[in-house]
C-alpha cells in the first residue's frame, strides 16, 4: 500500500478539525507516542503528527481526512501494550484518545457505566465503589491502561478464571469505522442475536477495525471478602497439578491461580529482600479468592490447603488481611522489573496452553534454556494456562548475538506451544511484534478470512496498517 | 442468486458420499425436515434431499460438491428453532446433523467436553453430573435442542443473568467452511487473542459462514444447592423495580429472574388448576438461585424476601425442595400451551430492551393490545430485559384479518423496543421470520459489514441463503 506524506495542508486541516493545541508535530514531543512498553528500539517508529481528538464526530472528520489523502491513522490508548499495536508503523497520523477520558454514566438500574475510551480502566472502579460494584475487567495495568485499550486488545489479566476476560463486560460501543462513518454495535442490552456478533468482533481487534469512542461496560456487585494463600511447591509438576484438582473436586472457582517458577519468584524475592522460607521451593502458587461472605472464604481456603498439603505442598501461607495480600502480590508484581537488573534486554512472551499441558511445556521450556544458553524465567495465570516466559539476554553477549538467538529461539516454542493445543498470545495481542509468526497457529484460511474482513471494514487500508499481518 | 435443481446425479454423488440410508427423498420422510417450531406455514418450505453425513470429511465434500453444481444447503440440529433458520428457503439440500451425536471426550483436567453438533445439550449435562461438573448454557429446550444449533444460535434461555448466554461457553469449533474447507477455531484455552475472533463471530450465525463439526465447551463445578422464590406483586413496574435492587442492595446475582404479566401466569395456572392464591396479583416473578452451600442459599433468599415485601410484593414463596421448585417452574413452562388453547395462531416473539425499561414498554404494550384489539401475553426473562411477547390471534378472527394486523404491529412494536434501546430478538434469531425488520435496529452499514461477511466466507451463497438478509 502506498502512503502519502503529512504535508502542511493536512496538518492545517487536522487543527481546524481538533483545535490548534490539539496537534503535536515537535519531534521532543513526538517521540512519546513512537512507541508502547515494548522496550527495544527495533519495534518503534515515530508519527509523523499526533492529534487529540475531543469527540466521536472529530474523529469521523480525521478518518474522512486520512481516506481523501491516503494516510495511515494509528490509534493509541495510553501507550501501555506490550505488542507495538499503538505503533505508527507506516508513519502518519497517530490518534491519541487521551482526551477523551470522561466517565459519562453510571447506570446502576442497568449494572452498566458508558465510558470514553480515554478513562483508565481503574478509575471506573473507584467512581463505583461507593455504590458497591465493580467492573472485573482487570488486566494486571489496570492503574494505567486505559479501557480503550483494553477492548482494542481483549485485555486478560490475573482474574479471567472467575471473571473472564474484557470481552465479557463489553456491552455496546460507539465506533468510528476507517472510512469516517459513526455506529453504534450493541447497547444496554444483556443478550442480543440480531445479526453477527460485529460488537465482538471489534474487541480484540487491536485497533485495526474501528475507533472505539464510547463503551458500555458491564458492572456487577463488589465481593467484600477475599484471602490469597501463597503455596509454596517442590516441582512445578506438582504446582500445575493441583490446579483442576482445586475446581473439580475442591469445588471452587478462585479469582487468580497465578504462577511463578523458581526463576521468577527467587529473582523477586532477593531484589525485593523477601525473608519467605522460600529456598526448598521450585514453584509457588498465589490463589486469591473472594466472595461476599468471609466464612465461606475461610472454609473455601481450607479446603485449598489441605487438598495442596495432600499433593506434595511444601506450605500454605494464608494472607486474609491488605497487608499480607499485598506482600504475596509484591513477589509476583516485580519479577519483571527484578530481571531487568539481571538484563535490560528481555522478550515478554504471552503464550497460552491447555491447563494440563502447562508441566510438558515447562518440561521442554527446561531444554529450550540448555539448548540455547538463555535464562528464561516463566510467570502468569495458570488458572488459564497463560505464561508469560520471559527469555532474557545473558549479560555477556552481543546484542547481535542476541536478536540471532531470539528469531531461532521464539519460533520453535510456538511450535511447541501450537503442537500443545495452544496459542502464541493470550491477552498481550500480535501487533507487529508477533505477526511473522501467526502461521505457527493460524492456518491460511484463517488468515484469509481475517484478512478478508479487514478489507471489507477498511478498504483503503487506513487504519492502523501493519498489524496483525501484512495485506 | 440463481441456483440448480438437484438432479437425480447429484443423489448419486450424495450417496456415494455419506451412503444410501443417509440420503432421503420421499416426499413424507422430507417434510419434517421442512420447518421448525415456528407453527406457520407461511414460514416452511421442502427440501429436495436430506442428508445425514456422519463426519466432518463427508460435510467437506458436499459442500464442495454443492459449490460445483450451484445448490443451496441448510444445515439442521434438532428443528427446535423459533425463527426458521433451518427451513431450506431455496430448497436444494438440507444437511442434517442428527448422526453426528457422540459426546468425543470429558476432559476434567481442563474442564471442558468436546462434543459433536448432534448431541442433545441436556445430553452433556448427563454424561459429567456424577464428576460434578455442568455446563452452563441453558436454553429452555434443553432437553430436546442440539448444542449445534445452540451455538449457531447463540442460545439464551433462563439462566442468562448469572451465567451468560452459549457464546461464553464455547471454547473451540471445528467447522466446514461453506466452500468445503475445515478449519479449527479456538482450542482447549481460556485466553486467546491471535488475530480477529473468528470463534465467536461463529456463534450465531445461524449457520450462514459454517457448519460446526466439532464443538468444545466449557464445564464448571455443578453447585449443590438450589431454591425458587415465586413472588406476586400488584403492578409490573413494582415486579421490575425490584430487579436492580437485588443485585445491586441485595448483592445478589440469582441464576434466573424470569417474569410472568397477569396474561401469561393467570391463563397457565388455570390450564394446570394450579391453586396459589394469585387473584390480586397483576405480576409475578420467578426467582432462582443456586450456589455450594444451602445456608447462604437461605440468607440469600431472605434477604431477597425482605428486598420484595419491602418494595410492595404481596406475598413470597419460597421453593426449596425438588417438589415445590418443580410446581413453580411448571406455570412458567405451560405458558405457551396454555395459549395454544385460546388459539393455535401466536407470533412468539423475542425481543430485548434494558432491564430499566421493562415498565416503560409494558405500558406501551398496554397501548398496543389496545390499539390492535389482539390479547399480548408477556413473560420472559427479566434479569435480561428479554421478553418473550406473544400476540395471540382473536379466535374470532380470519387468518387474514390475523396476519394483516400481525404485519402492521409486529413492526410498531420493534420501533418501541428500538426506541428504548433494545433490539428485535435476544435469543431466537433472526432466521427469516424477522429479516425484513431487522433494518429497524441495524443500521445500513452495520448491514452492510455483515453481508460483506457473509461474502467473505460464502462466495457463492451456497450456505443456508435468505438468512438474516437476503444478497
Amino acid at each position: 500500500m502506498k502512503y502519502n506524506k503529512v504535508t502542511p495542508e493536512i496538518i492545517e486541516d487536522l487543527k481546524k478539525i481538533v483545535g490548534e493545541r490539539n496537534v503535536i508535530c515537535d519531534p521532543e514531543s513526538l517521540e512519546a507516542y513512537s512507541h508502547d512498553e515494548v522496550a527495544e528500539k527495533e519495534y518503534a517508529k515515530m508519527p509523523d503528527v499526533v492529534v487529540k481528538p475531543t469527540s466521536t464526530e472529530q474523529i469521523s472528520e480525521i478518518m474522512k481526512l486520512a481516506n481523501k489523502h491516503m494516510i495511515p491513522v494509528t490509534p493509541r490508548g495510553a501507550g501501555s501494550g506490550l505488542s507495538g499495536g499503538a505503533v505508527p508503523l507506516c508513519g502518519g497520523i497517530v490518534l491519541s484518545v487521551e482526551k477523551m477520558n470522561r466517565i459519562l454514566e453510571i447506570d446502576k438500574k442497568n449494572l452498566m457505566a458508558v465510558v470514553e475510551p480515554g478513562v483508565v480502566t481503574n478509575e471506573i472502579n473507584n467512581a463505583i465503589k461507593d455504590d458497591g460494584l465493580f467492573y472485573a475487567g482487570y488486566p494486571m495495568s489496570v492503574e494505567t491502561c486505559y479501557i480503550g485499550g483494553n477492548v482494542a486488545e481483549n485485555a486478560g489479566g490475573g482474574k479471567a478464571i472467575k471473571y473472564g476476560v474484557t470481552s465479557r463486560y463489553i456491552m455496546g460501543l460507539t465506533m468510528v469505522t476507517p472510512e469516517g462513518d459513526i455506529i453504534n454495535l450493541g447497547g444496554k442490552r444483556v443478550k442480543d442475536v440480531t445479526g453477527y456478533d460485529l460488537l465482538h468482533l471489534m474487541v480484540g481487534s487491536e485497533g485495526t477495525l474501528g475507533i472505539f469512542t464510547k463503551i458500555i461496560v458491564k458492572l456487577q456487585p463488589m465481593p467484600i471478602a477475599k484471602a490469597d494463600l501463597l503455596v509454596l511447591f517442590k516441582s512445578v509438576k506438582e504446582a500445575i497439578d493441583i490446579v483442576p484438582i482445586i475446581m473439580t473436586n475442591g469445588k471452587i472457582i478462585p479469582t487468580s491461580i497465578e504462577f511463578m517458577d523458581e526463576l521468577s519468584f527467587k529473582t523477586s524475592c532477593e531484589y525485593l529482600n523477601e525473608k519467605l522460607p522460600y529456598q526448598e521451593a521450585n514453584a509457588m502458587l498465589l490463589i486469591e479468592l473472594d466472595g461476599d461472605n468471609m466464612a465461606i472464604i475461610e472454609d473455601q481456603y481450607e479446603t485449598i490447603g489441605e487438598l495442596c498439603m495432600k499433593n506434595g505442598a511444601i506450605e500454605v501461607y494464608v494472607a486474609d488481611n491488605a497487608t499480607t495480600i499485598e506482600r504475596v502480590w509484591r513477589i509476583r508484581r516485580n519479577i519483571a522489573e527484578a530481571w531487568k537488573l539481571v538484563s535490560p534486554h528481555q522478550s515478554l512472551e504471552d503464550v497460552v496452553v491447555p491447563v494440563s499441558e502447562i508441566p510438558t511445556f515447562m518440561d521442554r521450556l527446561a531444554d529450550l534454556q540448555k539448548k540455547y544458553d538463555v535464562s528464561i524465567p516463566c510467570y502468569g495465570h495458570a488458572g488459564d494456562g497463560n505464561l508469560h516466559v520471559t527469555p532474557v539476554k545473558n549479560p555477556d553477549w552481543t546484542l547481535e548475538k542476541w536478536y540471532d538467538t531470539l528469531h531461532e529461539l521464539l519460533p520453535e516454542m510456538y511450535k511447541m506451544v501450537a503442537e500443545l493445543g495452544g496459542t502464541i498470545s493470550g491477552e498481550h495481542g500480535i501487533g507487529h511484534k508477533r505477526k511473522d509468526y501467526i502461521h505457527i497457529v493460524l492456518s491460511d484460511r484463517e488468515i484469509e478470512f481475517m484478512k478478508k474482513i479487514k478489507k471489507a471494514f477498511d478498504p483503503n487500508l487506513i487504519l492502523n496498517p501493519g498489524k496483525i499481518f501484512d495485506l
